[in-house]
């Protein structure tokens, strides 16, 4: 069944409109009829089946047919602040697969060793969007605005922070550390790592020290990694 | 200091001289000069030390200082077994990811459902290659050239045998099936999964059917996953 991705409907309608955009997709690119079954997901956990009442091209009337306002619903909450990497295709691959193995929230973090200093996230967002729809995902990350490392760290932590680094001093693993179920912001440098002044500030903030392993990691690869662990321990 | 993979190189020898392009590479293009060191790795494990004695251009000779033998060996031993991609740079993706993760052999495997039914092992080795002299890991993956699904389960299993797929069925996760430290081969089928008879031909050649998590996942996320999951478990 083909799947919609529409953030503005809501659990309680009984009938929705999609946008132009979508009308034209599903009435003149999938062809799709009067009495068609299609699928939607808000974004916000809710996945709906939706009938066709009336395909048209501009503006495509379904009557709502199921609403599980708790698609899949994830039991814990992980943030990934990543630097944006100097080729902006390996950041878009962390964004599709970390969305695909799960992931709530991204923040763009422009660190002192950082080469990029910006990011297109309307651009970033898309291939986000594509990824929920491929993975039937209902629930959509948010991508934030690249900020400054230090303004990101002292606008306040909520729930746990880490900090990933490979420069000298104590870490722990995310497996002695992480408590399944609870909301956890992870720190990933860019290419060159996060400097000195960086991870002290960061430890000062509250964030706690963590390895990813003896490998040495490219900045996508660590944040994968970081997702991978987190949503792993969650399922454990 | 900068990293040569030579894989003729042997542990006993006291000078060593690289081929033609690295001597070029390492006169030319990086204008090392006498006295300077750099790495070398065999992609078995050795890891190395090198003076350089003559930076000749065509044939540099190298005087060696160090070598380890067993430069962060691996404790198991992680066969994939996976369909190439219809899109390759998907699979040349998984490669690099899963050279910086840990993985040891990697097979390209035809099955029923796969567009794509060959691959070009000698430039996908290059991705390996690049990959492991980033990471700077001192055992090269072995790559394998495409073999049809059948012929490769028929083959005969050494170690542990997993298929992970889709389709109905009991299936265990990898959390709990496992054991760590030994030799484990995993089957990780094409877009639109292995077929019912292939699933079948594993589970009676050996194999036992495992589960990734509830994600739906693409084949080189689920490649990758399945390497994670390995790895991870083997650190524990």
């Amino acid at each position: 069944m083909h799947l919609f991705y529409t953030p503005d409907i809501q659990p309680s309608v009984k009938q929705y409109f999609l946008n132009e955009e979508e009308s034209k997709h599903c009435a003149r690119v999938l062809r799709l009829n009067v009495g068609d079954e299609i699928q939607l997901i808000d974004g916000r956990g809710g996945f709906y089946v939706a009938r066709i009442k009336d395909a048209h091209p501009k503006r495509t009337i379904l009557d709502i047919v199921s609403v599980n306002e708790k698609y899949q619903q994830r039991n814990h909450y992980l943030h990934i602040a990543v630097a944006p990497t100097k080729n902006i295709e390996r950041l878009e691959w962390f964004l599709e697969k970390a969305t695909e193995i799960g992931i709530d929230e991204i923040s763009l973090i422009i660190c002192q060793r950082s080469e990029r200093k910006e990011a297109r996230v309307d651009r970033l967002n898309r291939i986000i969007t594509s990824a929920v729809k491929q993975s039937i995902k209902a629930y959509h990350p948010v991508l934030n605005e690249p900020i400054p490392f230090a303004k990101f760290i002292s606008a306040g932590l909520s729930g746990h922070g880490f900090i990933a680094h490979c420069n000298p001093g104590a870490k722990a693993s995310l497996k002695s550390v992480l408590e399944t179920g609870s909301k956890n912001t992870i720190l990933i440098g860019p290419e060159g790592d996060f400097t000195e002044n960086e991870v002290v500030a960061a430890l000062n903030a509250g964030y706690k020290a963590i390895t990813l392993g003896e490998s040495r990691l490219r900045t996508e690869t660590a944040a994968l990694e970081a997702c991978f662990e987190v949503n792993f321990l969650n399922r454990l």
